[in-house]
């Protein structure tokens, strides 16, 4: 079968590899669509990062690993012990892996996992193959009313649905949201789902202004050119933000969430930080505010998502930019996010699983 | 009569001045007892810092201003409208300085009101004097079973009691204190007083560790001999503590903190930085955690720590390491406290209003 295989930095392959067998508690599944990821960038640009040099401890994989972790598909095979599914449902894969014995899974928040990782990152196959073994745990249905493309899209909304989750945020709130790439995108639409009173986004990029009005955001404002601490502060009719979404992570989000939030309000980091950064904790302390850090999700969020592209409440079509075929990988999927990233923000690859 | 006036760095002067007349809605209180605080030394060895160089908008005062923020004493005139107070009443000031009107105030947050103070600090008088006039609403009543001089501790508990107020703390909890100040032993009285299963105090300095150990704290380790993220980790029995207090405020600290707390688990800063910290955010992604920063304390913590300190389960007696009086301020209190801190807790300085 074909796989994309990630070998090193700016060393994709797509190569013909024999399929993985489907074991008991494990399924078959035959991507269909396959998001790429900022991550998938990073490791391209300047991995390994994720992408295993030694063993990885759960899945016991080195590179090279075939990519591809935001993925819907169809069934193909069903191993032993796993109830409910048949060959031919439309499904999504939830790609986290875990071990379920250390601190972290044993207190409930596996995706946190101290030896954690992805499918499709960490080995254990990827979705960008003909053909992907999970476990029976992985998997979630996807509704008839939801196509195969949307599908892809639920690792994306599920960082945001759980990031949100993870705030105190009520119908009421004014929020603002710190950048408008995919993941930023992602919370907007969240958040419209969730019917938010007042939505800010800030994001530099005109073409990204446009996809996060698109998406429902109340107010677009560009922080080069305006005062965006006071505006939103202004717009919030208050204090500031209840809350604040940093979907940036750079030194500039971190201080503008900081002195935007409102008294005992709470910034929610998203965001993956490449370096440590300068930072005055009196920033917080002057308004007793909250810092909270959020990681991936969690397979509720997932659920969550499905349910809400269910019902109609989140369509996030707009999202898919482009459409390209497994050949095109890195020409026009992954250089095209890196070289114009302005113009995108999903580009999803079609795999052909149905 | 008699007041401590800081006109400025190294430059604290005893002075006769003439009393404030008592206006409607204040109180007269003569002090009793005053405990000399950090906050203090900050200003004699580097300040202004807290006091005002410019009118400050809430008292329109400017230095030279009355110290004293930490204070027990007995009613001695009670202006129109402040209801059920007497003459003769012991009481404690609840010191901050608000204007009722900014976002902070409106959201009910007085204690980061964006113009506020600190009697004692902001102008406005202060407890380092014979005589003080506040607005009624800063009074509390002192039990009849709880004497002046530990009246005089009221605000540090309430620092701490304010602060574990914002934390998920239960009977249960496994919790971390770093560094043990005043305000860490104040942190380590409270969690006794509140039945904490487990708490582990983290400090350098030996007579700091006695104390520690002489007010509750379950284990107390030199974080320069041992491992501390480990041995808390081992001490808690699972990932990590479910809470940890941030006294120390050092980078040293911050970083020992977002380590060792466990999967979402809350990092709690009591302290006030002096400048920008290198800081990595991904220290929280990569457990979820939260960082929560609170400043000062409101009155209803004022009322819980007299309510303990009544019913008996704080006994703070042993904070208070000396007792001076208000002409050996300087060099009996300010700098011994700069020069033998370990030796010393609290110091009091007995004013002499009875």
């Amino acid at each position: 079968m074909r796989a994309a295989r990630y070998y090193g930095k700016e060393d994709i392959r797509i190569e013909n590899i024999d399929d993985d067998a489907c074991g008991d508690g494990q399924v078959r599944v035959a991507p269909s669509y396959v998001g790429i990821c900022g991550t998938d960038l990073h490791e391209y640009l300047g991995g390994p990062t994720f992408a295993p040099v030694s063993p990885h401890p759960i899945t016991g994989d080195t590179i090279p690993i075939t990519l591809g972790h935001e993925f819907s598909g169809v069934v193909k095979e069903v191993g032993n012990g796993v109830d409910g599914l048949k060959v031919g449902q439309h499904v999504v894969v939830q790609p986290t892996i875990y071990c379920s014995s250390c601190g972290a899974c044993t207190a409930g928040v596996e995706n946190v996992c101290y030896k954690g990782g992805f499918i499709g990152l960490s080995g254990g196959g990827g979705g960008l193959s003909d053909s992907v073994v999970v476990p029976g745990t992985s998997i979630l249905k996807l509704p008839e009313n939801v196509p195969l493309d949307v599908g892809a899209l639920v690792e994306p909304l599920s960082v945001a649905w759980h990031a949100i989750s993870a705030s105190p945020l009520t119908e009421d709130s004014t929020v603002l949201v710190l950048g408008g790439g995919p993941i930023g995108l992602a919370v907007v639409q969240c958040l419209v789902a969730l019917k938010t009173r007042k939505i800010i986004m800030s994001e530099i990029s005109k073409s990204r202004q446009r996809f996060a009005k698109e998406f429902g955001a109340h107010h677009v404002i560009d922080p080069k050119t305006y005062d965006l601490v006071a505006i939103s502060k202004e717009l919030s009719g208050s204090d500031g933000p209840d809350i604040v979404f940093d979907c940036a992570g750079v030194p500039a989000s971190l201080t503008t969430a900081c002195q935007a939030v409102k008294a005992r309000g709470t910034v929610v980091n998203i965001a993956i930080w490449e370096k440590e950064v300068p930072f005055q904790p009196n920033m917080l302390v002057f308004r007793e505010a909250k810092y909270t850090a959020v990681l991936g999700y969690q397979r509720k969020d997932f659920q969550a998502v499905i349910d809400h592209l269910a019902d109609g409440s989140l369509k996030p079509e707009k999202m898919i930019t482009s459409k390209i075929q497994l050949e095109n990988l890195v020409e026009g999927g992954i250089k095209a996010l890196i070289n114009d990233k302005e113009s995108h923000v999903k580009i999803l690859v079609e795999v052909g699983g149905e």
